[in-house]
């Protein structure tokens, strides 16, 4: 069989061992998982009940998912059919991939950010005009100058994932000012619920100024329903119904919705997770600025530090004791926890970052 | 935005009516709907009890879904590697389609079958070489004149969606020895669960002697487990890993996975789904055959019928008596239900195929 070649360049998703494996292997009773950006305190509690009416597994979920769907649409402000539901954003980033792209377009992105993007588009044999960050930041000037009349997307993770940072209004209102109409500028907002910048885009009007502007959001974050799978973008009707061809016909579960649906109910526990995402992050920052530790202030719920060490080795020396954190190219991301997780996780970076730092100083 | 051509010649999947709207409409307090082939009868009782250990929903769901890899390998007695689980077989046949078609290369497959294998080719721009069933099957042997060194798949649906007919181990065997070591031929055994044929292929022995099958079954339909989204395929170990790159990392939920491992140790719900679909498909031949109604005999949980009269006009009778059934091409397809649905929906189908065609000669 001759699987496509390009697929072949490309490696699997790899989950890495499972943490019942770890905690087998190291002969740990607790492991806290920091390198997922899971949201530390669950979902709201509402999702349980919820879930309580669903009776019938054997039938297959409401495709078009309305109840959903007409909840959201009024919560957000928007008409119905600028909505399309998927399992999760990697789902979407796939429908609006293969949607677009083809071996003559090109598509902008930063280097370093979500990696689907890229995935995505050596599938589908489109040219990759990655742009360097800018002090941890997407380069929007830069990654302007990179679109023409053949670009098809450009893709904004903001906040950016791994660095957390994030691009303002004006910024985007600039790009989306310069690029052609023809070119789809899409805003991958999956950490919304947690940003609190005052200069962070108002996608929600955007999205009616501008018909080619795309906005992903998700339930996986901020609202905590990760195992669930549905995510949702948000744009121009024509162009949604469009992507609705490439979509799978039931590519959200009944039990996905009905969660969903529930969690909207609870704004609640939204602010909630953003305050104590806040509080975390102090944590952080009041640690790294202690001991010169670099790192990007985050609009996410997690970090991006820089240290001088081994990657690998403060991976490593965290995992033995306990937490698990995501090495990414030059730093390593860690997820905000709990208070008293971010407390522990700290006590160990300062361990092999500072204290093994002036041991080797002084040795 | 330009959404590439061949995608705009494919129509979105129109789920139709919700069942809610349908009431609403028609004044009806209970619908009956025989159109989606799900399992009458639901699902094991030991699904909702496995359900409730999942406490952490804001986790990831296990992207290689090892408990129930594990479960499922050694129910089959196949290696753990030779599995891939997607989110119904939906997405399995997208991950085949997106993995393997060029504008280059051809499909061949039945004409009529699930529509899902033309739609993919359709955007991969691989021709479709459809060949006409003969008597309501899969005519294997011109289909297998239709395949040349350029077909990438040959696609059977076996029993076939919507006749209910198969192809039997012979014929299987002889395709496969026919074509080219680089066609994959695969067989989509969404019904397998149903199955009574004696001569239906033993595909677990096939998979092991040919690497260029790929041996495709669901937990949506025997199972009963269509609201979750779950299905895999099982094939050559190599084939399988390089699929796994186009897969989505986190395709199938934590819910769908759990449901799923449950509902493999309820075997005796599978056997008696299958007995009691056994006598549902006996009352519809028995009607079938006291009025000279054609039919075709079914593998499946469903009956592919062809009657004379104008098919959207039957759909609209019963719909209006609170029974959807599926019009496909020039016939009806009824799922079997459960016993007195069967009978009443056959009481309906004699007013409308025999009654109202005896007035008509007498008049």
């Amino acid at each position: 069989m001759k699987v496509k070649e390009q697929l072949l360049s490309l490696q699997a998703y790899d989950p890495g061992k499972s943490i019942d494996n770890v905690k087998k292997e190291l002969g740990l009773t607790e492991i806290v998982n920091l390198a997922s950006n899971e949201n530390p305190f669950g979902c709201s509690e509402q999702i349980s009940e919820a879930l309580r009416s669903i009776s019938h597994f054997a039938h297959y979920p409401d495709s078009r998912a309305e109840d959903l769907r007409e909840k959201l649409a009024k919560q957000l402000n928007i008409e119905e059919q600028q909505l399309l539901f998927s399992s999760g954003l990697d789902e979407m980033i796939q429908i609006i991939s293969r949607s677009l792209l083809t071996p003559e377009s090109n598509v902008v992105m930063a280097s370093f950010t979500f990696p689907q993007f890229r995935h995505h588009a050596v599938i589908e044999k489109s040219e990759i005009r990655a742009v360097p960050l800018k002090d941890g930041r997407h380069d929007l000037l830069s990654m302007q100058n990179e679109v023409d009349e053949k670009t098809s997307i450009v893709w904004i993770c903001n906040p950016n994932n791994p660095t957390g940072t994030y691009v303002t209004e004006t910024e985007i209102r600039g790009l989306l000012e310069s690029v052609p109409d023809e070119t789809l500028v899409v805003l991958d907002e999956a950490y919304f619920e947690y940003v609190t910048a005052e200069d962070y885009p108002d996608a929600m009007k955007l999205v009616n100024e501008y018909n080619n502007l795309l906005v992903l959001r998700t339930f996986s974050k901020g609202y905590g329903l990760a195992g669930f799978r549905i995510g949702y973008a948000i744009g121009d009707t024509t162009l949604i119904s469009q992507f609705n061809i490439s979509r799978l016909p039931f590519n959200t579960s009944q039990f996905a919705q009905v969660a969903a649906r529930a969690a909207l109910d609870d704004q609640a526990f939204i602010e909630e997770s953003k305050n104590r995402n806040q509080e975390g992050l102090k944590q952080f920052y009041t640690f790294c600025n202690a001991y010169q530790i670099p790192y990007y202030p985050s609009q996410g719920n997690f970090i991006y530090i820089e240290p001088e060490q081994d990657l690998d080795e403060v991976f490593q020396y965290l995992i033995q004791r306990g937490y698990i954190v995501r090495p990414i190219k030059d730093g390593i991301r860690i997820t905000v926890g709990k208070y008293e997780e971010n407390e522990q996780v700290i006590a160990l970076l300062k361990e092999i970052l500072v204290d093994h730092r002036t041991i080797k100083l002084s040795s």
